[in-house]
């Protein structure tokens, strides 16, 4: 039997971070539709995270990204984020924007572009101090499009080298967290593309490094939650970059395509004890609304996570591993089964409202107005988005 | 055995038409990098345009792209294309990158969008009758990006009442050609996702509609040869957009990922009788070069298409056939790969040369000093792109 | 609002075919792992269905296949079904097994293969009219595993020969369905390969030809419930082939690997009307047990079905219509997801009960007994597998 | 420039290991096709083998699979091969076809299946002692088909300390070399579903652990040849399993799906010195010929191996290099297409030739009359196959 009072302790110590990006525009290579109300710095960005927060209770951390977060001074950022309930989260590296990457950042063929990325790794570095960020979390473009384009070793090395500088940079009780994607940009090859190549890398670089399993960053039929299950028992998961995918990347709100997987998924969490603090793994979303409205679907994505959760710590572990050591397969699944068919709305409300938290996240957030305060008032200036 | 002077006289007959934007800049929802002597208008893309031909004689024809392509006068264009070899190709209509579009086109839930939507289609007509085109193609990014957000068959409806209405502006001589597409950028489902959807409207729209294959809007495993032949079967076969990727819609060069397939595309095609004049079947490039050269890289694609052209050619058809009548599994794919095997860049270089040209179309090019003219003289103004 | 006793009067109406073949044994080419209690010839597999229908009530028809289910007289075997409560569903046609099949059936190269084949057909046709079984279905193996190996258009040709002399066989009541299949047991190109094909094959045949769904059969990324709409708005769905996969043709239970996926299909037939009987939409299960217990397994896979289709039957048509037409993308969402969300074991509880069911298939079958008798009963003989 | 005559040494000294497996009959979980003249047992398995590598020269190992090989005599077994010519190269563990492997073997829950898993691969390093094969090939069929069967991360104890066990127990000049896959048996999850995983077990195990690169086991969209060269670096690439497959793992011909990635995975072998011998990669085949004859089949997969490595060896490295390093996109990749477009079979008859061998293997082994003797000899007795 499950504890009840167990799970809702642990509903209520969920930390979920929101990114800041995804209050920005966004879009495909087709077309990016502004909205209206869209910040246009990063202070503005901190405002509506914290509007996430106060709606649901469990977002008190926000990711940046560097350049399209930059400011003049970054303890006054994240001061500011403090003043509003929240903790600067991941610092996102970006080395893919700046015309000397065209073919690639620290795995550049150019030695002089590869200083130019690890230059900005060490800048971020910097930021982190500046706003007791504790992860750097890597993402690389770096990859081709044609076969022979690059040497794969060749990139391999150069990534490598480029890693050791900036982890040996890093502080005591800050970490290097390496995301790997399997395509997009570079569509021929990517340079860290699965798992297994972040895996190696930070087995190298030593036990500040862990690697970022980004749920939309997989080829058709992975099995994302045994990768999770795998890092876990190797305590190498850093973070996850949450989001849902039907095809590609599509960044589509997180539990919005496959919400049994993001079960699935939490259900090894939980069990392999993926949730203790000791344990480190980040929460993160990793998206971007393009079409539909962005505070609201920011938090339809945390309370996503919050149901797969509440799902997920249903489980009633001891009749599960009843099941399996009795190799009673129907058994066995329908345990988890009983779990995620559960209509675990009612728990949060009630989870919610023992926070002193509106039980209805999207309906707080509505009474509260924001939404026509910032279209009234973010008239003018130039809207956040993927290019600033 | 394969008569080789049909197999010249085909590969000389070859048209192969290039899209104007394949000129412009291009890339990802990451970054465009610009490159420099990019055009800045419809004129100048058909300037490089011909520089193609004139490399490869066997690209006579142009794409043109509306919005990105709009002029005042387009009887004007076509006469400057015809004064340097080229006829005006396909129309290609975009309902994609106007505001109102956000949430579809023609397959819009409200009527004034989906009115805006066709007007525009209409317009893509008046505009073929004014440059000479035959063909109106049509490619919709309708679609949704969430379970739910819109009604699969109400939007079925309204997309047949549009086609249905753009049809009936068609001349006597006009095609409309309907392409088909997975995902992107509609992410959940797109309205027409398939050959099949396509071949469904166009059997009900009549016999002016076609199918396009786009060879990168498939899902995995999706054996593209069996459609090209199922369609030439049907005679519904309109065109080609060739292009390669490796995972999802990448825009590669055609025959850079799988020349194999493209090879047995083009093999389908040849036995089928696809490259004959009065099956209409066009073969055009709709790919985009973001990080290489833009001119070297469409008359690099040419020549894929040719040298996987002249393989499908040598096919010694009657031994394929004898082989399959004998059940002959071993012999009937060897007979197969000896042609996919045949070096044939000793061939279109005779083929060439028989024509008047450089056997090696991008020696030809370089030696025109092209590149370096169009990068010093086309200086200033906005570098076309898919924005314009 | 949803009417919640129109709900549970279609539920009470909903009629789930099961299949001969899911009793027996099966497994993959690797290994078939036999279970005991398994039955021996057609009557067992429908004293084992009976059983099914008996836990459910939803579960009145069982599908044939033939020659695994060749028996002297159908119409005995029809009779003693009826005895039990069950009618005879579909009959399954297999061209697949003889060894004459080993390059394919009714494509085949050679006339005598495709004579036998039609004539296998044709049988199956008189089983039918003795059984009193309204849908021949129709799954081909054919197809080819090499380039090369036979001519794609050929064997279309020979396809359609074959299917339109069993066609013009068919009594006035009687339909035949056809399955597509992405690939297996052929592997580079399958006959009837997607919807598409059967869809055009359907066409020509005339308005007794229809599409079966095996949702099982379709490439990664492929939007299944796009098809099921397309089909319905076409009145061209026969039937569902239900059941799970990861990622190719497993065979697993159906709701097992994607529980989501199977609601938005049976959102589509609910919202297309496709449950009416009038739609004559057969919904089957077409899957096997490998390593799990085959009567719970399957009782199992019609609850699933179940479920799906009660909170498919909950989705609140007016608010998601109204939210459509509003172009409210997260509002239209959260319509979909707040009836997926539903727990509604509770209401098909309720519904078993007001039908004089135990409320728990599973404890039902459990308790009567029948595993341990057949366990103890059927010993010796030649269990039943796909090779019987 | 391409050194010509160390080329030819390459190919000279190249050897390709071909399966005991391959020679006898296989299919589909539909239905096994068997041929006439096909082996009865592990000796004439073994004549086979010498016949490829009578006709090609090349192919003087053939892998074992134990129990399919299992002889009373081992040393014999072995004496008869170098009788022939040949060694015996892998010896291939089966934990996957006793009935009590239904849940696994060396993961099972149950530590007595465990013990007879780990039982049979010690027997089989008793077998590699009493042949002199120097390598253990671990592939598991491992795995669970429905979410929440058993544990992923218990599992993965068991599979590490069964591994240990067996790493152990190997000789100083012995390897154990673990394949991955990512689907099928198991559909769900498998133990050992990527390149990833194996590493890490290898990594743990030590030295004498490597990875197995089955050309078949991989999502859709995966870069093989990334891995390949990924596990070149780290000097842990054991083998590789050439096959082919469109959609899964469809054990065809090598190279006859897709023959540029074939090119492109030897490339990345020929670039990072994996002919050299001292790196120990074993080049084997796995496949099985499901419907073309068997014999003929393995020698056109040699030649495909032999053909793809000609083309690699052919890349002028030189060229690659400096257009790589000047960021010549378009140049680098025609360097490499420069190569794959040669036709190489000139090149392979004069190779063949001067070893004195007949420079058309096919027509050598035909010529030989071997396939009428076996068809007329080898009548009676059981068929091998995956069976037996």
């Amino acid at each position: 039997m499950t504890d009840l009072s167990a799970v809702k302790a642990a509903l209520k110590a969920q930390e979920i971070e929101t990114p800041s990006w995804g209050y920005g525009n966004s879009g495909t290579r087709f077309k990016v539709f502004a909205q209206e109300g869209v910040p246009r710095d990063p202070y503005e960005k901190i405002e509506d995270a914290a509007q996430v927060h106060a709606a649901t209770g469990v977002a008190p951390r926000v990711s940046l990204h560097i350049p399209w977060d930059r400011v003049d001074d970054f303890a006054a950022l994240a001061a500011f984020a403090r003043e509003r309930g929240l903790q600067v989260g991941a610092v996102n590296s970006n080395t893919f924007q700046d015309d000397d990457f065209r073919l690639g950042s620290v795995a550049h063929a150019d030695p002089k572009v590869r200083r130019k990325a690890v230059e900005h790794l060490l800048e971020c570095v910097d930021i982190m101090d500046a706003t007791g960020s504790r992860d750097l979390k890597l993402w690389f473009a770096d990859g081709t499009n044609y076969p022979g384009q690059d040497d794969i070793t060749g990139r391999q090395d150069r990534l490598a080298e480029a890693l050791a500088e900036v982890y040996a940079r890093l502080g005591d009780e800050q970490r290097m967290i390496l995301e790997y994607k399997l395509f997009e940009p570079a569509f021929y090859h990517t340079d860290v593309p699965d798992w297994g190549t972040s895996y190696a890398h930070c087995l190298k670089l030593g036990p500040k490094a862990k690697v970022v399993v980004d749920t939309g960053h997989h080829a058709p039929g992975t099995n994302i939650e045994f990768i999770v299950a795998f890092l876990l028992r190797e305590d190498r998961l850093g973070a996850f970059d949450f989001n849902s995918r039907f095809y590609a990347d599509d960044d589509l709100m997180v539990g919005s395509a496959d919400p049994f997987q993001l079960f699935r998924i939490l259900h090894e969490v939980a069990k392999n004890d993926g949730f203790a603090p000791g344990r480190q793994v980040a929460f993160m979303l990793d998206q971007c609304h393009n079409i539909e409205g962005k505070i609201p679907a920011v938090i339809r994505s945390v309370m996503n996570v919050q149901e797969a959760t509440a799902k997920a710590l249903l489980v009633d572990l001891d009749a599960l591993r009843s099941a399996q050591s009795a190799g009673d397969v129907l058994g066995a699944n329908a345990v988890l089964m009983d779990a995620y068919n559960t209509d675990v709305r009612p728990l949060l409300r009630e989870v919610r409202e023992e926070q002193g938290l509106d039980p209805d996240p999207l309906a707080a957030y509505r009474a509260t107005g924001w939404q026509q305060r910032i279209v009234a008032d973010r008239v003018g200036g130039t809207q956040a988005g993927w290019g600033a």
